[in-house]
């Protein structure tokens, strides 16, 4: 433990219930070794005992099971006074050792029988989009909101890893198991992990081992130009081959369990295979086959659109964007290679669709992207737990009631082969991990629905506030009224009805209604003094409804069927549209705005009666940030009310104030 | 000269009938050894002579008259084949040198009796908002559009200042006769100036000093803190004053012609005599009495608003924030204490009423301040001649028709003491000076109103490009064409009728119709979809109007008397509104910016002809710099055509494109 860093999920108090056993480990290596510290200092700082021989309260055994195939799965079970964890690789141990820690004392009354757990999703990755250096706009941290990065400072790792080891720690802890070490847009100090800060990059790795972890590295498609000074990138070009091979291998012979590449190319101003002529299946594969003798895997985002798009123009529409490049490169992508897709066709807002990518390619690995970073949800001054989000999005079924659901595509038990789901981090060397301490249980909670996707979200909430401050109920009460309806309250106060962004361009923070309306990023939302909203339908608009898979497809096509929450993203509206709740578009805007800063000065009220039970400085930091919270959500409201009560001339129902 | 640097309007060959004359120079001291010098260079170059005895076709004659009391005045006339310029102090001759240089031929032909010639502001003053570290979002010029400082490099003043002197022979051949030396926001290597870093500043004063102009500093009202270790910079503190005293004691010391201080305080985050209960006079005089001994000035920005201002409040208006500020105080400045004006009441927009603070301040001491710099008027991509907006500033008259002139308050001809005129220089260390080659003329143009207001603007610029590209009536004509109107056509495709900004937050370039308008600044047009404008009236708004004295206090009331150029400023009308024009407020906003937009397309047509004309490296810089601006005219257009479309609903009469 790092001191003056909070220590999250995992105080020494969580382990009490373990820490005073008697516990018994057995297996060898080096996650078995994780195992066998942890259990060593819950039980010296509990009273208990880490035993060889003799009776155990808890045994942990790793050992070969052949009825066992996967090396993170573990059973449990209770009888005759002993609780025994059983896998057959040191992580699934792990992950057991952490089940039982979840557990508390309920892992230690009665008797069961054993009981197998596995992870749903095969890769359970967490992007870290960290620069070695701080870039000029975008700071050390791209999105980031809790300060700097925990591996980087001064252009190289870290001398001191420390705060990467309890992050490790963390990760392990919740079944994480790859990170990406550097952000997507790389620089030209981060490209050098690759070649010459190769030994940086395998600090990490050794960091994050012990834990389960394997890493990988962003880089940059025209690497093979700027650091092998090659005179081309072309995926196809044998010299570009044999660069990528000789450079993996090397990376290889540095970190054996190397996980692979990470590759943001032909979007937002990096290159990438459109630069030689060549598609998005070449560029992936020629990378992909450089990993493959390795067992190394390609992440490949599919978050390519023109971000030179003008506003003038109605046709393009950057939701179509990644189904258009994508789509029909399905099959075409080597067995190692994994399409990263944002669960979103836009970018991480409050609310989107799903993005239909991820019910189109039913020959290719698929991960869900996910953002536990706030960048468009409060930038960890607001509380808005997202888990909620996510476990929607997972539980999605893009082809109806009765067809898979997304994190069943993602996990290879739909129609095509496996892949599994990313998110980028949302720590910094803030003393709280996360700036905002209340955004610790995004990143908990990811790792929880990535492990398993049907767990509710109150359940995981109610196991991270058990772990971080202890079973007091007065706790536990005030924060699940605090942050279970906080992703609704952000909605409700910020852009309406699913039409996204309006926020600050460059910053993404605060309200700006007409903010990237003229923008060549693609982000629109048109109003005008008789309605708002995009038409993407095929009738009549970009044609976006048809990417879906039926019943969706036709659904979001009519405004009769079309979901409330998503009408503004599918349909320009008038703005005495009645929406299905009964209220016009415009009342709608108006009441939500309203309610969500109501609720935002409720979750004032309610944190403030936790002063006392919990530490000082978690209520202290709180309690500023509700403040900040508060003070942008009635700009958020005041911004948006006026907005369109000018531009519709129509008043508040309620004779509330507007501006 | 330095090398690849353009010669801007002293080139070679705007020396040649000078040069090719006998001439004598006769006087003494640094300024006259300019004008030796320039002679010197002027005949070796163009085959006359410098000469000591004998017949001589040009005499600058520096020496004693009791009929002159002004060192700038000179008189120049002709008689038996000699032309005699007379001075009484050096920095006259070298005004009667560049007098002669711009007359050209003609003055050396006919005969006229001596003609007195004096400058109409004794004040003519260029601030450099240069930073001496580069600022990491203004960068090393605040405002600057032409590249790094010329004075400073690497938190010093440059080695080399080669640049600094080519500039400082530049503003004395115009008149110009103080400088400011740095940014008026004070940063921390900056306000060092005065202490540690004086030795600097006194090589920038010898740079300065043989062009007849002395030299001033921005300093911070915190200075006795930052640099003195002081406790308060209390301007009512006997300690503080001291500081001052013994500080600018020692700028003397080193350099004993100093001007004075330039001083923006509570203005923006500054500090200022606020932070300890003082008004403006306490705070300006505190620094007067420190100068008052040596003969030096205090410049005091006029500039103070509330700069976090709640858009919600409809009844703070940071128009009258000046006048509100300061009009209380007149009478109360020391004698050696300008108050700096800003020449319209918000911040260097295309088009703004005047400063009612001019008309409002008869016992102080007054200087007007323009921005040559474009930071609202086209960063100097675009063509934007504004020799034409300052000469209507400087002939306004706030008492009415038979009422002295603006430049006659600021000279002392009106009621008060006399000031004089300051702008913020356009110039960096580009190879063209000012980044827009055709920028060069605003500089020129504001040194040669300074010195005569009553100057036209067309003469004005006929003297530059006649100095700058000689006399060819291709060239002459085009420029005419393409830089007469520019400052209208610039007005017709940004905001309209005086409303302001709708400029891009931060860097003030391009549209952004809502940039500001839910913004601290204040600054805000009130657009919804039945009208526009703010109202500033007496009756129904903030009552701005109220501050100009009769009959403008009346004409700006009401609509039916306000110019339609500041309708918007003065008045939130309907879209229906008919202008004195006989058009709409919508239909006008729609015509000048499809009008403004041909314009420039004409322009960019016009100078098109030049080609070969003018030197190749000219050409091409505008020719590429013409294409931006089009580029940036139709996106003006098309985003506040859209914008007032969307708002109002009304179609264009003439049935053109609106997207």
């Amino acid at each position: 433990m790092t001191t003056g860093v909070h220590p999250a999920w995992l105080p020494t108090a969580a382990f009490r219930s373990l820490g005073s056993r008697r516990v018994r480990v057995t297996g060898d290596g080096p996650v078995v070794a994780t195992v066998r510290a942890e259990v060593a200092a819950a039980t010296a700082g509990h009273g208990g005992a880490l035993v060889a021989t003799g009776p155990a309260d808890l045994e942990l055994v790793c050992a070969p099971d052949p009825g066992e195939t996967d090396p993170e799965a573990f059973s449990v079970g209770r009888s005759g006074g002993t609780t025994r964890v059983r896998a057959t690789g040191g992580v699934g141990l792990l992950y057991g050792l952490h089940h039982v820690v979840r557990q508390g004392e309920a892992a230690f009354t009665g008797a069961a029988p054993p009981a197998r757990h596995a992870p749903r999703q095969p890769l359970r990755m967490l992007d870290h989009w960290d620069n070695l250096d701080p870039h000029p706009v975008m700071g050390q941290v791209e999105r980031g909101y809790a300060g700097g990065s925990i591996f980087y400072a001064d252009g190289r790792v870290r001398a001191d890893l420390s705060r990467a080891r309890a992050y490790a720690r963390l990760l392990g802890s919740i079944g994480v198991n790859r990170v990406g070490l550097n952000n997507v847009n790389v620089h030209r100090t981060e490209a050098r992990l690759l070649t010459d800060l190769l030994p940086d990059a395998a600090r990490l790795a050794e960091v994050f081992r012990p834990h389960g972890i394997r890493v990988h590295l962003s880089v940059g498609f025209a690497a093979p130009i700027t650091l092998g000074g090659l005179p081309t990138a072309d995926p196809l070009d044998p010299a570009v081959r044999d660069w990528w091979a000789r450079t993996t291998a090397a990376v290889y012979a540095a970190i054996p369990d190397f996980g692979g590449y990470v590759v943001k190319a032909d979007s937002e101003g990096q290159p990438g295979p459109f630069d030689y002529g060549r598609d998005h299946a070449d560029g992936a594969n020629a990378l992909a086959r450089a990993l493959a003798p390795f067992g190394g895997t390609v992440f490949w985002r599919a978050f390519v659109y023109d971000h030179r798009q003008d506003w003038r123009d109605r046709s393009t529409d950057r939701a179509r964007a990644a189904h258009d490049h994508f789509a029909p490169l399905d099959g075409a992508f080597d067995p190692n290679v994994v399409l990263q897709v944002k669960a979103g066709p836009m970018d991480f807002q409050v609310r989107e669709p799903l993005s239909p990518v991820i019910a189109a390619m039913p020959r290719t690995r698929l991960a869900v992207e996910f953002q536990v970073t706030q960048e468009y949800t409060g930038q960890q001054k607001h509380v808005c737990h997202l888990v909620p989000q996510w476990r929607e999005v997972l539980g999605f079924r893009p082809w109806g009631e009765g067809g898979p659901a997304v994190a069943d595509v993602a996990a290879g038990r739909a129609t095509g082969p496996a892949g599994g789901v990313v998110a980028v981090s949302n720590v910094g060397d803030d003393p709280f991990w996360t700036g905002h301490p209340l955004a610790q249980a995004n990143l908990f909670g990811f790792g929880r629905l990535a492990w398993d996707d049907r767990l509710a979200p109150e359940a995981v909430l109610d196991e991270w506030i058990g772990l971080t401050f202890g079973e007091a109920a007065t706790v536990g009460q005030a924060l699940h009224e605090v942050m279970d309806g906080s992703w609704s309250t952000y909605e409700r106060y910020t852009a309406p009805l699913g039409v996204g962004f309006m926020v600050n361009p460059g910053d993404h923070y605060g309200p700006n209604v007409d903010g990237y309306e003229y923008s060549r990023w693609g982000t629109y939302h048109f109003a005008d003094r008789d309605g708002v909203g995009v038409d993407r339908t095929r009738a009549t608009g970009t044609g976006f409804t048809g990417q879906f898979p039926a019943p969706w497809r036709d659904v979001y096509e009519s405004t009769r069927t079309c979901p409330d929450e998503l009408l503004l993203f599918f349909h320009h509206v008038p703005y005495h549209h009645v929406l299905h709740s009964g209220t016009t578009v415009i009342q709608h805007i108006y009441d939500t705005h309203f309610a969500g800063c109501e609720e935002v000065t409720r979750m004032a009220e309610t944190w403030a009666k936790v002063e006392g039970h919990v530490p000082p400085e978690v209520f202290e930091r709180v309690t500023v940030l509700l403040r900040e919270q508060l003070r942008c959500a009635v700009e958020w409201r005041d911004q948006v009310n006026t907005y369109f009560f000018r531009k519709s001339g129509v008043p508040d129902a309620h004779g509330r104030t507007i501006h």
